[in-house]
């Protein structure tokens, strides 16, 4: 799936670390900060999609990826 | 910090709740998944920088990044 790869990129991750207080960041920790990101990303998305089907709507609402959220 | 909240946009969250499954989107789900996710990033990458110091070093490496994923 090369459009969920795209999703969130390894240069904005970068600038996250740095706005966190790193001086340097190394590319393969970008990357792995890219995916982990994605895969949270995901978790709670899929979680919020069962939620609103669970709730008989088709319509994925705030509520649900709060729910979400403390499930992940 | 209006960079920090232009890192992870809204509307690549609805195309990952498209992907998890979502038939449609309410704008807000969007936008508290996105909030959801920076704080996340954030999370993990305030950790990283600590274990990269911790470390001795001014680079933050993948394991930094790992280490960080397991605490969060």
């Amino acid at each position: 799936m090369p459009r969920k790869r795209s999703i969130i990129a390894a240069a904005p991750m970068a600038d996250i670390l740095k706005q966190a207080g790193a001086e340097r960041v190394a590319e393969p920790a970008a990357q792995v900060l890219a995916e982990i990101v994605k895969e949270y990303t995901f978790e709670v998305a899929k979680d919020a999609v069962k939620f609103s089907k669970h709730a008989g709507r088709k319509t994925v609402k705030r509520e649900d990826i709060e729910l979400a959220r403390k499930r992940v």
